[in-house]
């Protein structure tokens, strides 16, 4: 099928321009998270919340991808922390040479930590590596338990879930056992997190987690040098 | 640039095929319906709900468009409906051409009512037509109220946005004033439903709709034969 042949070519092209984005990460020892999810699964309200709860404002930057709009980066910027809007005109996701792009406004002399936050989708953006650490994806009780089965190449590809909204699950009927067996079916080595950016709980242990790996990936690259 | 050229190749395809279903669908007086909507949004419940309301399973069949698994289309069938499954290996949206290989499977002579439920997906379904009469976008209180300024090609194109999980409203802060001003700027004529599957609230207003319009199709194709 031409569709197929296509989109390879495609994944391709943004392949070796992720190649490229991660050799600038590594350069300028940047941690680098691809942050995941559907349509108010609550990305905004996560990097909100874990802004406010890692105090490193000045050594942190976001990428606010979004169809249309600037709203999630003036929230980001509220926080004060230095944020780049990448619209993408109706585009279903980010790819690598959107991200080359915005990283010429970028000083990454100064940073620790770059999070991108992609379009809301649990589809599509799974495809395109951005040169990224780590994968990180967002899923709110709200959506269902069923997701994981329903999306797996999304939590196949993540390093980290972040299931958000637990403070709703008694109005729901998302079922946690059956989610933990789907989700470490599709991915036994997934880090799971329960959190309510809403409560701003549960972004503590987040936090923690993301300092340890951005410590772990300095030492490898100080090992690499 | 070449991704755009290669994209209206597809949809120009797309496009002559839905003509064709368009056609299937107006000889055999079968109102059609592309149910869209973001993972978890509630389409599936939406559909068990007003299974139930309308009392005209036998005059209804379903297309549950999945990525993988056959869930929803278990749940659809147990309200005793017929339904074809349609997995799409990963696509991120339904075409013309899926849709043109399911109705060999259907027997549209007895229908009144086929209901396509789409990928779970804010924005790549909206692009392709499948010959529908109508698109009806779910959109969940849980997802918060910027998504039509944020997604707004979905709701451009809809005729119709259901508005599920109103009894979570008071959980959360969104915002009606500010959802009501927003979906109206991008589409002045889109009618809006306020429900609650769950609770199943205001689902006897949607069939009540859909079934004037499904009269008024009707009347049409009689005047135009």
């Amino acid at each position: 099928m031409k569709h197929i042949i296509i989109n390879k070519k495609i994944l391709e092209n943004n392949d070796n321009i992720a190649v490229k984005n991660r050799s600038a990460f590594k350069f300028n020892k940047v941690f680098t998270i691809n942050l995941l999810g559907s349509p108010g699964c609550g990305k905004t309200s996560f990097l909100e919340g874990i802004i406010e709860k890692s105090k490193m404002n000045s050594k942190m930057s976001v990428i606010e991808g979004d169809l249309y709009t600037t709203k999630d980066a003036k929230r980001i910027e509220d926080k004060g922390v230095d944020v780049i809007q990448l619209n993408t005109s109706g585009a279903c996701h980010l790819d690598a040479y959107m991200i080359d792009k915005a990283l010429l406004e970028i000083n990454m002399d100064k940073l620790d930590l770059l999070i991108i936050e992609n379009v809301g989708n649990l589809v599509c953006p799974s495809a395109f590596d951005l040169g990224e650490d780590i994968k990180v994806t967002i899923m709110s009780i709200t959506e269902g338990n069923d997701k994981p089965l329903k999306y797996p190449a999304i939590f196949e590809k993540s390093s980290v879930v972040i299931l958000n909204k637990m403070d709703m699950i008694e109005l729901t009927n998302f079922d946690l056992d059956e989610f933990y067996k789907d989700i470490y079916s599709i991915n036994k080595n997934i880090k799971v997190f329960e959190v309510s950016c809403r409560n701003k709980e549960g972004l503590e242990e987040v936090m923690n987690y993301f300092f340890k790996e951005i410590n772990k990936k300095k030492m490898k690259w100080l090992y690499e040098e």
